[in-house]
């Protein structure tokens, strides 16, 4: 369809269940025409740390090194470092991120939190009063897909890891939503190595299939009621 | 009192606000008369990254590489790297961990969440059926010490950033108390770069003052409740 998708993915093993997923999401959204570029992250040895590296030349103030402020600095002026301009571009560009994970400790791999403390600095991904739905990455469109170890009995309102909708709150609302990214529902493949071959077939089989019509799909409303009701 | 504390720190900057909070630690539980550690994971160069490079030696499957699995083995057998081992010999030793970071898009910054994902493997840290009140970390206190970049009023129930507990949950409970370990009650400096310097120096006497009585406190009720009630 000409849509532009960009798939942050952190996984370190090609022939793993998320390195499936993978796989799955580029060859079907190619197929429909889409256009897709993989930040395979641990391929790339992607850098993780924010640090002064991040910052190509003099810092805003050198007495006293603040990592929000000097990325913000050196966004105005070009000055950021050449991984983080590529990783921007590819944003800039994508009409969908697709992030795709094992769920490690109620969260994203920090591979992946990574990417989004470099990425998505002031200035580009939001400003001052530009946050949320008045964030500066209008018009995009995100999608949070992740396996877990845990099975899905264990995330439940009264579950001992609670509703899984818990653990999306500080990724879909606190980064997408804050830079005005909608967020389609999260694709969770729950327990995939304590399955069997079959049940994860099915698994594949199920994220193929919700591929097929995403872009008919609306965005959930990224609000408390979503998450905490 | 003899205790020993574990100060897990993230921050780049010696001079921050995160910085001088550090400080304060340990000197006031130092003049307690606590044997104090600090991890000050951007001095170390800490590697949040979790790969392959964390088993020293052969591979328990080479075919495809689970990086649960392989620490898992690699942990039973003393084949973790060296900076692994290390940490984790500090963990063992604490009777307290406090972790001092910047709250960075609602969650900790990448380089602490690569602390969490490669220190505390199974086996070390939990294990198949000895997680939450059963987990390997017995007998031991944790605090999250951090500051946010918005205001109190931000984080409340009806506020658009939330009750600050849910972004606690991940934390505190998915991984500290998936440990075993307790945990007391946050400490939380909201906004310190947008208020005045009274009210600045205000927050760090408010936290040294807490640590005179720390180990009288009780841990809170890690539970659904005190997080969603």
């Amino acid at each position: 369809s000409g849509k532009k998708v960009l798939i942050v993915y952190a996984h370190q093993e090609p022939k793993s269940f998320n390195g499936s997923l993978l796989k799955i999401a580029v060859e079907e959204l190619t197929k429909q025409g889409c256009s897709v570029t993989v930040s395979d992250l641990y391929a790339m040895q992607f850098e993780p740390r924010a640090t002064r590296n991040d910052i190509v030349g003099r810092l805003h103030n050198s007495e006293a090194f603040n990592y929000g402020v000097e990325t913000w600095e050196a966004y105005k002026r070009g000055g950021l470092s050449k991984d983080l301009v590529e990783e921007q571009k590819k944003v800039q560009e994508a009409d969908l991120l697709i992030f795709q994970f094992p769920l490690f400790w109620f969260n994203m791999p920090a591979i992946l939190k990574g990417w989004m403390d470099r990425v998505l600095v002031q200035g580009f991904a939001y400003d001052l009063s530009k946050a949320y739905d008045g964030g500066l990455l209008q018009d995009k469109l995100s999608l949070f897909s992740f396996t877990t170890g845990g099975g899905r009995e264990m995330y439940s309102k009264e579950g001992i890891g609670g509703d899984i909708r818990y653990v999306l709150w500080p990724m879909q609302h606190g980064i997408m939503h804050f830079c005005g990214v909608k967020v389609l529902e999260p694709h969770i493949c729950y327990a995939p190595e304590n399955v069997s071959e079959e049940k994860r077939k099915e698994m594949l089989t199920a994220w193929s299939q919700r591929l097929k019509t995403l872009w008919k799909e609306e965005p959930i409303d990224c609000s408390l009621e979503w998450y905490f009701k």
